[in-house]
């Protein structure tokens, strides 16, 4: 088995630990008789799985029982939708800060349900940012307000979170469980599992009882976030295997440690920013007060030595450093499963790189 | 390995051998250093997984290029909802045929959106059945009609289709790819994955690009038909694994021949219909002219009987044979990838245990 450094923004890099043990049990898990994949979901098999994947992921957060955790497919893009359809009334604002391509997307797609509230803009600012404290205007009774945590294409993270005077929603699809953070702030938050949790074909969304139950009846049943709270995500077949990898995925979070996964994350970040400092090659596209721990994202002098890097990089075994097609450059994703020995290897890369062309 | 007879509706029965591929090739897929979950649905490795399951689906059905497949995220459950969203406009109608739970469930999701005829209603009949020919009374005009093909739960199948003289949507979720069907009639048909397609955490929908572009605009994008068929399912993160594992058992029908599995489908029916009708203990719950090659369903004279039954199939390897909690009695769910040989264990058993009980 040769595995390569996966720099992947998303499907990414999953615990090598978590592979291995689904791979021993993909036919037969523990004796059963067959597949997760082939298990009725109404079942006492699958439903272990089910119920300790919850309960994993809300000890690691550290919410109580009066959030939900639901799994609902369709990932971020579709959480875009539902939020909107089931909170935004018809004489009623949402608040949405816009502070790179996945904001903006949410903020779009609740534009097509109802009155929006742009509380700051700093989407398109080079270097990329995410909006200072004193930038942003809330509205007083809103909905709900509405910002991402970590922009992974921009690469820019939000260190600290605003206190908005309403309901907090917060997309956390690339940094969810990667650092230190009170979860108890919000009244929801979100994350296609894609990046830091598992395999794409959800988005895990948790939700405290009392926003979800506030939510639109007018609408369908699979929009409806008291369909998932109230039937534990049960009311039709869930993305099973999906779900079972993420609750495998949290189990090795908690076996890792989470405090110890942060400090490696901060540790990853910090060897590859320290590189870009440290040269007259490589420029940081984010400000510093807002660079990302997960998505690390940086330009080369030239388009063509950016495409040069990636290649060689790639030929060296290091894959998908390539930036976002919207925004070129270079990126590299390095969620809490990344090895710290691919960032020691990128890094080595890097100034070898940057000693030959620059 | 100890594989035990899997007669759950689904998540349902894989092919074996998709299943030791997968596993094979878990950790690391065809040696390109990283699994199919980790994988940039952007990359070329996916890509390739991706094209060859729309491929495969497309050349089995025998849909040509004006059809799109896509894989979208919630099951057949959203597809109740986004039909009528998509091409239920304010001033029109739409036929919906009510023949059992799930077809219920897709009526009741439209008239939410509008309005709705319902064109024959058999729903709550015992024996179970589907409308005979003459029953449905179809809308002239309508935007569109829409029948089940195959109603898991009651173990009733369509065995001809109607002409509705409108664009005609069909759920095929427990019966797609199962029989001779000439799937050119439709205007647009789905399934659920779980069943006869691969793990659940999607829906496989084979539209008409001419009826994708009626959609409304006026909804959420991740709503619209459209957003799938202009961008090949890759709008946004796709499931993944879920396709993959679509994708290998299209090949694996594809290996088969989907003629020999069709005939094999009738031959394994026909046996537990036989023991069925030999018996004057075992009592059919579909009326003979409607009974259902994937879901074959039948009470005994007590409940206590039945839950014996379940009971000792279960001790003797023969899983999830309880009919489903809404109608009680036995069910054997008898997918595309069930074995013969499993439908001879049951066959043996239900023989051995009239001789006991009777």
């Amino acid at each position: 088995m040769s595995r390569v450094y996966n720099f992947s923004a998303g499907p990414a890099v999953l615990p090598l630990e978590v592979l291995q043990n689904a791979q021993q049990d993909l036919v037969d898990y523990k004796g059963c008789g067959m597949s997760v994949m082939e298990m009725s979901h109404r079942g006492k098999d699958y439903d272990a799985i089910h119920q300790e994947a919850i309960a994993t992921f809300k000890e690691l957060c550290g919410i109580g029982d009066d959030w939900c955790v639901c799994f609902i497919q369709g990932g971020a893009s579709m959480q875009f939708a539902m939020i909107p359809m089931n909170f935004l009334g018809k004489d009623q604002v949402a608040d949405y800060a816009n502070q790179g391509t996945w904001s903006n997307k949410a903020l779009k797609e609740a534009q097509k349900i109802g009155n929006v509230n742009v509380a700051a803009n700093c989407q398109k600012d080079i270097p990329t940012r995410m909006p200072a404290d004193g930038e942003f205007k809330w509205t007083p009774g809103a909905a709900y307000s509405h910002v991402c945590a970590n922009e992974t294409i921009s690469g820019a993270e939000l260190k600290k979170f605003p206190d908005t005077g309403s309901p907090l929603v917060c997309d956390m699809s690339s940094d969810i469980l990667s650092c230190e953070r009170d979860y108890n702030q919000f009244a929801m938050f979100y994350a296609g599992a894609q990046k830091n949790l598992g395999p794409s074909g959800m988005a895990v969304v948790a939700i405290r009882k009392e926003f979800a139950e506030k939510g639109s009846q007018a609408i369908p049943t699979m929009l409806q976030y008291r369909t998932y709270t109230e039937e534990n995500s049960l009311f039709n077949t869930p993305p099973c295997w999906s779900i079972y990898i993420f609750g495998e995925t949290m189990k090795w979070v908690k076996k890792m440690g989470k405090e110890n996964l942060f400090k490696l994350n901060a540790e990853k970040a910090k060897k590859i920013y320290d590189v870009i400092d440290g040269s007259g090659f490589y420029r940081g596209t984010a400000l510093k007060e807002y660079r990302s721990n997960m998505n690390v994202t940086w330009r080369l002098p030239t388009e063509e030595l950016e495409a040069q890097f990636i290649k060689e990089a790639a030929a060296a075994g290091m894959k998908s450093l390539k930036g976002h097609r919207s925004v070129g450059g270079v990126r590299a994703s390095i969620y809490n499963a990344f090895p710290m020995e691919g960032v020691d290897c990128l890094v080595d890369f890097m100034k070898e790189f940057e000693k030959k062309n620059g």
